[in-house]
C-alpha cells in the first residue's frame, strides 16, 4: 500500500539543506509518506509565486494529501501559522498570503497551528517549516484531523491572485509572471472569457490560438493554458522577451463585446 | 516489494508545476510506483539535450522501467505520440527526434498511441504530457503491453544525435553540448576510435587522458566519459570557456592512422 | 515498513545523467531504498560546499542512513575512496575534505573501500561516484557493516570548514558562502559565542537579532541560523548585495568581553 502523498512547496533553493531538513522531520514521523517535490524554487520570499503555484497543483494529488507550504519572511513575527482543509485535501504553513486563493472554495476550513506539544523543541526562530509546519504536516497525513492540530479561525489573509474584476465593458488583467518557457501568465480563467471577447496589450489586438504550434512565429499571442488561465505566448519562443521591461505594470485589456 | 520504475525527462524547468500535475496523474494510477527525475532542466524544446539525456540513461534502470520524455515543441500539432520498446524497457513521448536513437537498437518496437479512452479527458492542446503520455506510461508500468496501448508503426522521426561518419581517413566529430562541468560532449563512442587515432580541432591536436586528474592544468584535453563517448574538458575548469563562442558550429577532426 | 534512507550530495547539477545513473545502482541494488536528494546543486568541485551541506544533514535522518557523497575533483588519482560511521550514520565518498569535519566526532571510525568484489566492473577513471561509492553505499545500506565494506583507516583530510580559533580577546570567524537568500554563512556556533560578545566587520559593529523580521530593513547584521551557526543577512534583502566584491577575504571579528 503506498502510504500518504505530502507535497512540499518553498522558496530554499535547490539543493538546500533547509529542503532535507523538512525532509527528515517528515520521514522520521512519518516514514511511509510519498514526498513530492512540487517546487523548492519559488524566487525567495515572493508569495504571488507560492499562490500560482498552489493554483495548478492545491487539487490535483488525491484526498487526504497534505501540502507543506514554506515560502515565510515574515517567520518569527506575529503572522500566524495556519492549516487549511479544502475538498479533503489539507494545507500547511504560513498566513500570509499563500492560502489565500483557497479561502474562496466552498466548505474551505482553517485552524491557527496553536497545540505546541506537537512542535519540534526548541522552536528555531527561523525556520517554522522545519519546526511547525512539518511536525503538523506528518500528523495530518499520519491521520489526525484539522480540529486535532489547531484552533478555528474565521478567516486568513488574500494574497496576490485577485479575480480580475469586470468594469462596464472591460476587465483589466494583470500579467503575473512568467514561465520556464517564458510564457506570461494571468488569473484570467477561460470560464470568465466569453468567445467573442477581445484581448488588447497597450492598443494593440492580439489574436487567441488554442495550439502553440497553430500560431504564427515571432509573434505575440494569447492562450488558454492547460490550466485553464489566459497566458501570453510566442512560438518556438519566449513571450518574455518580446515584451517591454517593464511588462508586469501594464494589465491586459479584455474588451467584452456585447 | 518495490513498486516499477518511471523516469521523468521533461524541459518544465525546476519547480515547474507541470511536473506535480505528470506526478499527480502516475502517482493516481499507479500509487506503488517508484518516480525518478532523470531531469526536468532539458533546455526548453531542446530536443537534443534530451536525446543525450536518455543516450545516458535509457538502459540504466531495470527491465520494466518505463521512460516518460516530455519535450514537445509541437505538442497540439500533427506530430505523433508514440510507445517504444527496447530491451525490455518503455518510452513513451511525443514522435520529434527524441527516440530517434532507439531505432537502431536490435528487436526495437514501436506504437503510435491511438487508444484515446486511456488519454485523460478532455486533452488540453498544450500539455500531452499530463493527459496522453503519463496516462500511458502509468499503463505501461502497469503491466499492459506495447500492443496494448497503440497500433505499430514502422518507424519515427530521427534526431540530431547521429553517429559520426568516417570519410576516407577523416570522421568529423560535432561538439554537440556542455555539461555541469563545462565539458563538451560528442557522440563518437571509443568503440569506434582506434588506438592510434588522433584528434584535432581547428588544425591543433588534443591529447587524450584517460583520467582527468592526470590532465595539465588549463589545457583543453580530449577524454572517453563513463559512458564511453568522447568528451572535452579542462582539469579542474571548464572547456567551455576556453572553446571560442562559435565552438558548436566546428566539429572535431579525428584522423585515423592506418 | 520504509525501507533504508540514502541520501544524496553531489556536483553533478539538476538534471545530470550522473544522478540518475547513481540512482539506477542504487535502486538495482535496494529497490526498497528510500533516496532522498539533499543536493546536486554544489557548485562544482567545491569542497566547501560539500561540508557545508554535511554540516546541515549528517545527522538529522535516523540511524541506519547512509550518506553518498559525490564531490570528487580527483576521480581517478590516489587519493582515497572511504567510508566513515558516525552516530549510526554511514558516509560514503572521496577522502578529500569532505568528511573532515566528522573527525572531530566522538567514536568516528573510518574505512578504505579496498573491497573491489563490491565495485561495479569496469570501473570508469571518471565515475567512481557510481562504480565504487554507489555499490558500497548500497550493501551499507542493505545491512553490511563499515568492517565488511574496508580496511580501518586512522585518519583522513580536514576540509575548509575549520572551528575559529580565538586569539586573546578576538575570535577571527571566515565568511564562507552565500545561501540562496543572499545569506552568508559563518562557521562559528553559538556555543562558542559568549552573550556580551560583539561582531565586527572591518571596524563596523554589526547588530544581532533573534529573527529575520525584527530586524531594520536596508541593513546587514548578524543572526544565528536555525542550525545554530552565525550568519549575516538583510531583512527581505540579501546580505551579499551589500558586501564588497571581495567579502570572502576579510572575517569577521568578534570581541570578546571579558
Amino acid at each position: 500500500m503506498a502510504g500518504p502523498i505530502i507535497a512540499l512547496t518553498t522558496d530554499f533553493g535547490l539543493g538546500s539543506t533547509y529542503v532535507a531538513q523538512l525532509k527528515a522531520v517528515l520521514m522520521g514521523s512519518v516514514p511511509e509518506a510519498n514526498l513530492v517535490d512540487i517546487s523548492h524554487s519559488i524566487s525567495p520570499q515572493s508569495i504571488l509565486e507560492a499562490e500560482l503555484s498552489l493554483r495548478a497543483t492545491a487539487h490535483i494529488f488525491p484526498a487526504g494529501s497534505v501540502h507543506l507550504v514554506v515560502v515565510d519572511p515574515g517567520v518569527g513575527t506575529q503572522r500566524r501559522p495556519i492549516a487549511i482543509e479544502s475538498r479533503g485535501r489539507f494545507f500547511v504553513g504560513p498566513d500570509n498570503g499563500v492560502f489565500g486563493q483557497l479561502a474562496r472554495e466552498p466548505n474551505v476550513r482553517g485552524v491557527v497551528l496553536d497545540k505546541s506539544h506537537m512542535f519540534r523543541e526548541p522552536v528555531s526562530n527561523t525556520f517554522h517549516g522545519r519546526d511547525i509546519f512539518a511536525p503538523v504536516a506528518a500528523e495530518l497525513a499520519g491521520g489526525l484531523t484539522l480540529d486535532d492540530v489547531g484552533t478555528p479561525i474565521e478567516n486568513w489573509l488574500e494574497g496576490s491572485l485577485v479575480k480580475p474584476q469586470r468594469s462596464g465593458s472591460q476587465t483589466l488583467v494583470p500579467l503575473l509572471h512568467a514561465d520556464n518557457f517564458g510564457n506570461v501568465l494571468t488569473n484570467l480563467h477561460i470560464r470568465a472569457f466569453p468567445a467573442n471577447a477581445r484581448i488588447y496589450l497597450k492598443d494593440k489586438q492580439l489574436s487567441i490560438f488554442e495550439v502553440y504550434g497553430d500560431a504564427p512565429r515571432n509573434t505575440l499571442v494569447a492562450l488558454f493554458g492547460s490550466d485553464g488561465y489566459l497566458e501570453l505566448a510566442v512560438r518556438d519562443g519566449s513571450a518574455i522577451s518580446v515584451l517591454e521591461p517593464d511588462w508586469s505594470t501594464t494589465p491586459l485589456v479584455v474588451e467584452h463585446i456585447s
